[in-house]
């Protein structure tokens, strides 16, 4: 087992109503004036809205405002979001939306108190030693941003879908209302139930040391995602299917996993980018793309834990009926599998290819992942 | 699934040699001057205390000491402690040792900002409002107190063992190198397994509701620690064992496993800390004891859980299976699993439920459990 420090500060507020707390929750801070930052309008129109200005007005916390984040999040509307922080002396950002908004909030956090381009901490650049607090209301389960320092945010102007990592945009507290998921659609829901075992498969087949518990706990949230899924896509409404799927999703990315493992890499994280950055695919659509290409091309690397993935998931001794139970999992539940769904012609895998190249540079395993291997992948995908 | 709050702030540095650093954690937290606690004398041959003094001079940060923590920590050398504490304007406390050491940091951080007596929080007549942060170098894995807000401390004039939660006195950071737990007698590592085990069980089934997930962890636990266990009892030299004993000890109590769950108590926790409190029995070899004897009382109570569990743990679909096996492996690894092994005798029954009805009171269920019923549970022990 390896070193690690482990250290998750987010306080998670988590079951219904609790979104009418917020601003109690700012107060608690002393937080005085924050940026409120949200997607569309869908949350004026469900009364969400509404109840975050109250609790903030009952709260007598000042706020402005920055709406309009998209999901794949643009670094022109994190900018926009830094300058009204910087020109209004706003304390906190907090977050009401899905994992965009709450990568937004944090990268706005960092920018706000930094002189420079915020994309210098996207690119190694700088390092952040800074941040805003950020807080969050989550109406949409994935990414685990509402209880992790990772903000994921592509630059408009170079087409590179970049991240930071940092203990200080940890969110402070994040609100976990399962009822404010309900809304969610379909094709939203099966994106996000391949997000969450994307971030579980990462490092539990690439990492050299695989430790019983950190297996055992991925097996255990990649389960209950796929139980909970199923239950959704039935039931939109079941409240304890869609809160399961909430609190697994967080444990996903929240540092338990990867915690104690050695080597670790996030290859199809890596790939999908690069289909998010040039062709806007939706992350997890772009993930079930590239998971089960990635798997079929790297399988030979660490046979043995996918053996165990085989017997434990899918209860088969062969290692490829893992493989191709979840490709047919995520094709079941309405996830695209083929580059083809996604329409990206076969003749831009080499941009493709050479985009994740870059990333994997930033990501320090371009060595792993030359832009002959992506090119590898991408062609079973 | 239940409305929760989780939030657990402190940080773990896990690993070979973390314990040259903790000078380092201190003084990244500003601190200056701090009380160290330990057990015996113990750490002075093993060189650990040399270690922590280095680390201590190399980071400029002054100390006073206090040694003589035993298991099962007493409300005396807590006293002690706090006394030291505000004579030295003490502003951390450290604690290298097992549980019992941090647990007793834990107090001592509460009583050094508390102007009347600290067995006032014990017994819910005062409530937590500040405490000095307490930092831990653990020496032995089991109660997780290295990373939660939990003190439980006896008081040795009434003999009542009783505890304390608050996330204030969650240390800042606790070092884990499972090289320091090396040398851990087969003893206390029997008992350290089983008071895990206990931790988890508890809520899992005492619960009214039962999460997917949560029930999925406590198993991963249970797994991992039945499995390192045997390994370690072995080679008690196997870093990796020793290393996933310890975090998974840690997930038993850190918060994780009754994130969600709904109803839930500790009335194994309870009916040991009568035998702790009135025949100084360890309190993992306590719980071998009260625990099969506890699962045969109230299997009934929950029967779906408990088949659940001999299913996942022993593989039958026999519930009673569950429970004759884990007494069995109990046993196997030398903890005992009568009252007449820890020289405990029947005729003192009656005054051990008298003991744990009164915690039940102060823990809010004695109407679950009233005196007769603690007696039909350890006339089966």
């Amino acid at each position: 087992m390896n070193t690690f420090t482990y250290y998750n500060p987010t306080k998670i507020e988590f079951g219904k109503d609790k979104e009418n707390k917020i601003g109690e929750y700012l107060k608690q801070s002393n937080i005085k004036k924050i940026l409120l930052v949200y997607g569309a309008s869908s949350i004026k129109k469900n009364g969400l809205y509404e109840k975050i200005i109250n609790s903030l007005k009952k709260n007598n916390i000042e706020f402005k405002e920055l709406s309009g984040v998209v999901s794949n999040p643009l670094l022109s509307k994190v900018n926009e979001g830094i300058k009204l922080a910087k020109d209004n002396d706003i304390k906190a950002i907090l977050g009401v939306g899905g994992g965009s908004v709450a990568d937004s909030a944090k990268a706005i956090g960092v920018g706000a108190k930094y002189d420079g381009d915020v994309w210098d901490f996207f690119i190694n650049k700088a390092q952040i030693t800074e941040a805003l607090p950020v807080f969050t209301v989550m109406t949409l389960s994935a990414t685990a941003s509402e209880m992790n320092g990772n903000s994921v945010v592509i630059n408009d102007e170079t087409k590179q879908k970049y991240s930071i990592a940092s203990v200080l945009i940890n969110p402070k507290v994040s609100v976990i209302n399962p009822e404010l998921m309900a809304t969610v659609s379909k094709e939203y829901l099966a994106y996000s139930a391949v997000d969450v075992i994307s971030h579980c498969i990462e490092v539990y087949f690439t990492a050299s040391v695989h430790p019983r518990f950190n297996s055992r706990i991925v097996e255990s949230i990649i389960k209950t995602i796929m139980e909970t899924t199923e239950i959704l896509l039935e039931n939109p409404n079941d409240y304890d299917a869609r809160a399961e799927f909430a609190w697994a999703a967080i444990q996903g990315l929240n540092g338990l996993t990867p915690a104690g493992t050695e080597g670790g890499s996030f290859p199809n994280h890596m790939i999908e980018h690069s289909l998010s950055a040039l062709f806007n695919v939706a992350h997890g659509a772009g993930l079930a793309v590239v998971i089960p290409a990635w798997m079929k091309w790297y399988k030979e690397q660490n046979i043995s834990q996918f053996k165990r993935f085989s017997k434990e998931i899918f209860n088969s001794d062969d290692e490829n009926v893992g493989i191709e139970k979840l490709e047919n999992w995520f094709a079941k539940i309405g996830a695209p599998i083929t580059l083809a769904e996604l329409n990206i012609p076969k003749n831009r895998i080499e941009d493709l290819a050479i985009n994740a190249n870059e990333l994997a540079t930033v990501w320090g395993f371009d060595k792993l992942y030359p832009k002959s291997s992506i090119i590898e992948i991408l062609e079973k995908a």
